[in-house]
């Protein structure tokens, strides 16, 4: 367990969420990947329905988790993070200018063309379930998440891994898709439940996830005051 | 005009799409690197509304544009063709690890924290105006669409740039930040329009959307048969 008091790492996570969202904060990408290189980390905890502090929102503008810092950096956004670790320690990225860019760009694609369709048809389905729009927009939004679920399945085929090697850009869409794995569409993609499960099982993963659940010590805040 | 029909490069666009997309189709972020960088490309032209061919889909799994390819790697997400090229030009990307993090940062922040939230809005205030849903939920999408612009807005205070330097991450955020740019929205933030025009003034900008806009060569397409 890489978490240790004195590294020079630090993360930033939350220290309650509630419970869908256990096991799918973002802080999960950055902690997966240190322990994929083995570097301890220490953690910055905050709480997430409360003002950040100044100094947060110095370092992270948008008061989201992760923030890394080490000797040389300071930084926010997942994928940026795991794309400085990887040139960092030459892991998880290869090395040459076109198969590293196609890894990058697997990266890209978690984030850009597949997250946001996953994200907003989860949270149709659990954070604003109970709102009219939501219910209005539930099919919509099911046929956009499907399409994408489709393409990135048939991409797949019978590949192990999005390109030849597990890449940071595997990490990426594996934690993009866990978004909606508990999802009855999610169910309808034999190919990436597999896909999914040849990522999470990874003992790097594992520890990721087991520590963030750890991490979530606060009880839930209370209601402000009227 | 870096369009050449013999380059080495060659980059996906539509021959047509409809009004509001014109000008925001997502070649128009790799055409403006290139033609920072001062490099020929050719287009590869498709259809929007068709199905993409076969071979298409193996290059974008997706069925969007752009792609990218030239003598050395087949790449999609502009994000990272944009990574790539600045890499292999060294430009628009600091050299020093942090300060490309850093860069690297905020295109990511441009994909992820900002564009799904700017897109939500712009589209239901557009594309999906007319449906329940859209109008039900338009209050709730503008508040969080505002809130991630202020926190930009916030962050750059009167800097001219995001980091030190313009960067492929100000090429993205500007990119993202013209999908809001029309919405009555975005006028609250005059920090952010000052930011867009600096961007968007630049004659490598420029000439990239005249480029798009010129490709949009097709007559609308005919409604498929009933």
């Amino acid at each position: 367990m890489p978490i240790r008091d004195d590294a020079a790492i630090e993360v930033s996570a939350y220290d309650w969420v509630p419970e869908p969202a256990k096991g799918l904060v973002k802080d999960l990408r950055v902690r997966w990947m240190l322990e994929e290189l083995g570097l301890p980390y220490r953690v910055r905890f905050l709480q997430a329905f409360a003002p950040k502090p100044d100094d947060y929102m110095k370092e992270q503008p948008f008061g989201q988790v992760p923030t890394y810092r080490d000797d040389e950096v300071q930084l926010f956004e997942s994928g940026a993070i795991l794309i400085y670790l990887a040139e960092k320690h030459n892991a998880l990225l290869p090395f040459g200018p076109a198969t590293k860019a196609r890894a990058i760009g697997w990266l890209c694609a978690g984030l850009s063309s597949v997250e946001p369709f996953v994200q907003q048809f989860a949270l149709i389905n659990s954070f604003y379930k109970d709102e009219e729009w939501a219910k209005l927009r539930q099919a919509g939004a099911e046929e956009m998440a499907r399409l994408r679920l489709k393409q990135l399945a048939d991409w797949l085929g019978d590949r192990d891994t999005l390109e030849e090697d597990f890449t940071i850009g595997d990490m990426m869409m594996a934690s993009v898709l866990r978004i909606g794995e508990k999802l009855p569409l999610f169910a309808e993609f034999p190919t990436l439940r597999a896909y999914l499960d040849r990522a999470t099982v990874r003992p790097a993963f594992q520890a990721a996830l087991s520590a963030q659940l750890a991490g979530f010590t606060a009880s839930s805040p209370q209601p402000a005051a009227a």
